[in-house]
């Protein structure tokens, strides 16, 4: 209690309060009402990051493990040769796989610190921690899903110029699975940039 | 000045100030020294800032005119056909020409508000806005880098798994050259990052 009230924002109408409260004259008091008074919406915006971290982890173990169970094997085969596609057999997809899920774990670990906004909406400190790694993570999940997104791109369209042949003809299925983990990382960029603006907003000084 | 006056930060030890300005009474020259004391670090952050913004637009504009460049023509050619590899071959690198080339467009008009605040350290709406848009286009220059560099990993080692064969052993300086303009624009990603976090730091309340 004695950390919240010296870290409370003093440029907010404390006048105003002061009136109110015209009976108390208690220091400690006062200085209560004025952090609750201005932690209110970031205290709304610390449980709207949370919420949207629990959907994000959602879409990221979903990704994740969409794209690590995408393979295909065709119907008929040679003596020697069986025709089989899986994630594995791309070095991009290989490192989605790993990207997405360093991306989930540190969604689960970044909840404390989301908790800790809420429980005390004015501190700076978990703020900015969570601005700056989920800056760094948003660099990290976008990475890989536009990575996976130009292979993907290339195994649907193919290249005439380079003679890279289109495989999506014949590993339809897997062209399917991998283009929705694609999605599925494209979304949860979307909600990484909206959880820095939250970040953001709940940093500035009033 | 009115209004630098009303969002000052009155979180700084603004009771030192006090004693030290005893003759001075004047409650405005008072206020704005306090603002000069607690805008001086953030002054310096929104120099680095700018410079940072700077070194960023040379980096994008380079990446994205390397690119633009790079064509390779084979000295030999059949009756019928010259090989020949332009970045409009790959619409991957066309893609990142224009994002790139979008990308330094944005950091030339994001020049005015990095002077704003430098010239008002503790303005809150211009870095807000410098912090979100950042954040989008960071993106936007991730995903280029990213697509580019799984294309140009593709190029240089090929995938045995769908018989896509490498065209570096044939387009060497063509594979050069677009390498480059890869690593160019990883390093305007780190660039964006530092500037977010610079951002981040000159918003919180102390």
């Amino acid at each position: 209690m004695a950390k919240e009230s010296t870290t409370i924002d003093i440029g907010e109408p404390s006048t105003v309060t002061k009136s109110t409260s015209h009976a108390v004259a208690d220091e400690k008091k006062k200085s209560f009402v004025t952090a609750a008074a201005g932690g209110g919406y970031k205290r709304g915006l610390a449980i709207f990051d949370f919420l949207l971290r629990l959907a994000a982890i959602g879409i990221t173990i979903g990704a994740s493990s969409v794209m690590f169970t995408a393979e295909e094997t065709l119907p008929f085969f040679t003596q020697f040769l069986q025709f089989q596609a899986g994630y594995d057999d791309f070095p991009t997809f290989q490192f989605f796989v790993i990207a997405i899920a360093i991306v989930a774990s540190y969604l689960v670990l970044s909840l404390p610190f989301s908790i800790v906004t809420i429980v005390r909406p004015l501190a700076v400190a978990p703020r900015l921690i969570l601005l700056i790694s989920d800056t760094v993570v948003l660099t990290l999940t976008t990475a890989a899903a536009a990575a996976a997104a130009s292979i993907v791109y290339l195994a649907h369209n193919g290249n005439a110029n380079t003679n890279w042949l289109p495989i999506c003809q014949q590993f339809g299925d897997f062209c399917q699975t991998t283009s929705t983990a694609v999605v599925a990382a494209s979304i949860s960029v979307v909600f990484f940039i909206l959880l820095i603006v939250i970040s953001a907003i709940a940093l500035k000084r009033h």
